[in-house]
């Protein structure tokens, strides 16, 4: 059986999940969770992070949503990141945009690559 | 003009840096950079992390000819994460797969989804 306490968290108990779209493939987002989190988002099915500002769990979409349905957990080589599929309701970014990662660097300066859903 | 000092870096002066292939979309690997890492990412067009276990900068592929060409950089909204789209050569974990994600969790236990291509 699959233990959340057998990966590799930091000194702050933290590992990085990155959140990409099981359909489309694009990454959404990275946020962190604890072993707790890991160990509710694959018990729930919907994925749960660890709020690093507001030091609290944040079951994303709980408030806005735009929840992340989990579709499959990944682990990496060395158990120190997560791959988290998902499907994804509306915006997986708070500014309303599907994907946090909406600016581009081109030819040396930042472009916007992506606008708001909603 | 991107400044790589406008991004936010940890503790440690660290941010974190995904790579996903720029044509199949498949997340490859997550690795950090520094200011510097990112600046020479862009300037040499070949994608470069800093090692923290060797504590140097990490030209990936230098010395296992699997290189990461750099497609496009992009920052997310709160600007403390890297999406590094790439064309990478050959398997980008050091376990020879072509991601590092090759553990899912699937019915509760670790099964392995990717062998190694070499």
């Amino acid at each position: 059986m699959f233990d959340p306490a057998s990966l590799k968290y930091d000194v702050n108990g933290l590992i990085p999940a990155i959140a990409q779209d099981a359909e489309s493939h694009d990454v959404l987002m990275m946020a962190w969770m604890n072993a707790e989190a890991v160990a509710q988002t694959l018990q729930t099915g919907r994925v749960t992070y660890w709020s690093r500002s507001r030091k609290s769990f944040w079951v994303k979409g709980e408030s806005s949503g735009h929840v992340q349905e989990l579709v499959e957990l990944r682990v990496d080589c060395d158990r120190d990141c997560l791959l988290v599929l998902v499907r994804q309701t509306g915006p997986a970014c708070h500014t309303n945009r599907r994907s946090c990662f909406y600016t581009a660097i081109r030819e040396g300066a930042e472009t916007e690559i992506m606008k708001p859903m909603i």
